[in-house]
């Protein structure tokens, strides 16, 4: 359905239409709501250009992207951004990198909105009452959260992944195995995917009278040495963990170098499961022994992201709705077992 | 040296020497030509918000992104762009990404310019010949390429990294070593970096009587897969190579699972040489051999990016100038004098 056709069956001008799905105050609030419920019932999208011309919208997406010395923008970035693009790109949107100092990011945030500079913003690699979530929550800007900020105590719109029960029921398969000495290489430990990580894998094992010892926790930027570093230190400490969950395959790839060295095998030693984002450059079949994991698509979400950021700005979408997504575990051959006697 | 300590220098006011380093037409072309030698000469850089203010530039350099099913924007993107992102950041200049099907992006590149969008733009993964370099050359906006595009009857400005002397050095190291049998792993050969890394192969055969057959080529997306595949084709092969050239670090994880499946040693059975782009998170030191590279930062070229483009945009840069980087050769255990009776 087009927009002549949705204005022909409301017998509205196709500038009302348009003006109401965007929100244009001039449209009473009871047209308004008849052509959002009709578009949503058609599938109607609105076309970006004729919304821009109607509404004077810029067209754009913000991202405040933080740089600086300590930070690494990483592979994930980049894969959540083909899919935020392939979305945009459909409907003629722009995305807007304004990068800023990493602890410093509220005055790019006024600045954004002081300029009128995007319709929009979205946010990432969200922490526990993100300082970006709480100002953004008072601005006035439409936004959407990628990840979960958790402790306010007001609700905003997210899209997140169940890192939690992605965590928690590999765990769970890792103790049917028989593994009893579980360790988890996580990501920064101040974001919230982290987090609901780490308690996804203590809530299995205290399902099952077993607890996380805090020496089988690591916490640092997902990197491959990061992941080879976390390994060496638990499998050549005195309590050796027989199970490793691990929350990203570039880790995943310092774990294995880890064992390989140490003269070990997977999973004759030890059984792997790595959190996989969907690279399309690096796949976790294709490891030697091909990998266990969680497995959600970051790229999916950036379409995602900018589907309900659009749905947002088009009134298609409102209030403060968090979607989380379920995590597929997809078992592969690094994992069996526990060692006997272990 | 700032604004102020400038004009009074120069004798001019603040607001004509602003004007004059932004190209502004009511500056008479000696003025113009004075402040800008004065600038150049005393290292002074215009603050970003006073020239917006004095020209109404829009603060914004433009990415037109491809995007499609078959387009992988891959890491080499982010970490590109987290230099850009830092050095933008100093100057606050936001970067606008506008996502655009691969094969049609001409109609992307008129709408910037319609629109006024940004004030420049980069374009990056050129080609021979590259349509957008050709297109950029017609339109007016500033822009640079990060890479080359050969080909064309006109300069244009460039910054590129010596990929040819970078492979021909690399390749006559393996000679020097006893190699005689090499073959190259290499990135997309519709691509000015990969065509530019083949040629300085084959000059540095060439130049010792040697020669590469075309089966011991392969061109394609820089995957660990796509590493894999090749090394197995090559190293299971009637004509095995004793020494490989390999594009990216990534290919060069499926170019050590293949060496390892197949029985062979890294380096005494195979020496491997692949190119770094300096990755915070994979690093060729971490191999299980480290591993030897051609390096060169793809951080500090997006830096260098965004410096240049504003550097044009204040009239400190102008006319074609293209800029080459040499790139380091670092040598690490991954190769070894050629096996006896190769």
């Amino acid at each position: 359905m087009n927009l002549k056709q949705l204005s022909h069956m409301l017998q509205l001008s196709q500038t009302t239409v348009s003006r109401a799905l965007n929100g244009y105050p001039e449209v009473n609030e009871e047209t308004r709501r008849r052509v959002v419920d009709a578009a949503k019932r058609h599938g109607y999208r609105p076309n970006p250009s004729a919304r821009r011309l109607a509404t004077g919208k810029t067209g754009m997406i913000g991202y405040v992207l933080p740089t600086g010395s300590a930070v690494d923008i990483d592979p994930h970035f980049v894969e959540f951004l083909s899919g935020l693009g392939d979305y945009a790109r459909a409907h003629e949107l722009d995305l807007v990198l304004s990068p800023a100092d990493a602890e410093e990011q509220e005055t790019t945030y006024r600045r954004i909105v002081a300029n009128k500079q995007v319709d929009a913003v979205y946010v990432s690699s969200p922490r526990p009452q993100d300082s970006r979530v709480a100002l953004l929550d008072t601005l006035g800007l439409p936004f959407l959260v990628h990840g979960r900020s958790d402790g306010f105590d007001f609700d905003y719109p997210y899209l997140d992944i169940d890192n939690e029960g992605a965590f928690q029921e590999a765990t769970r398969l890792m103790i049917q195995l028989g593994h009893r000495r579980i360790a988890l290489i996580n990501g920064d430990e101040r974001e919230t995917f982290a987090i609901h990580r780490e308690r996804g894998v203590r809530r299995a094992l205290a399902g099952n009278g077993l607890a996380l010892p805090d020496d089988q926790v690591s916490s640092t930027v997902m990197t491959e040495e990061n992941g080879y570093r976390a390994a060496r230190r638990v499998l050549e400490g005195s309590s050796a963990p027989t199970a490793i969950l691990c929350s990203s395959l570039i880790m995943a790839l310092g774990v294995v170098r880890a064992v390989r060295e140490l003269g070990l095998t997977i999973p004759g030693d030890l059984s792997l499961i790595a959190h996989d984002d969907v690279f399309s450059w690096l796949k976790p079949e294709n490891f030697s022994v091909p990998l266990s994991t969680t497995r959600s698509s970051i790229r999916a979400a950036g379409a995602r992201v900018a589907e309900r950021l659009i749905a947002r700005l088009s009134g298609l979408e409102d209030g403060a709705r968090g979607e989380v997504w379920p995590v597929d575990l997809v078992v592969r051959a690094s994992i069996a077992g526990a060692p006997a006697g272990s």
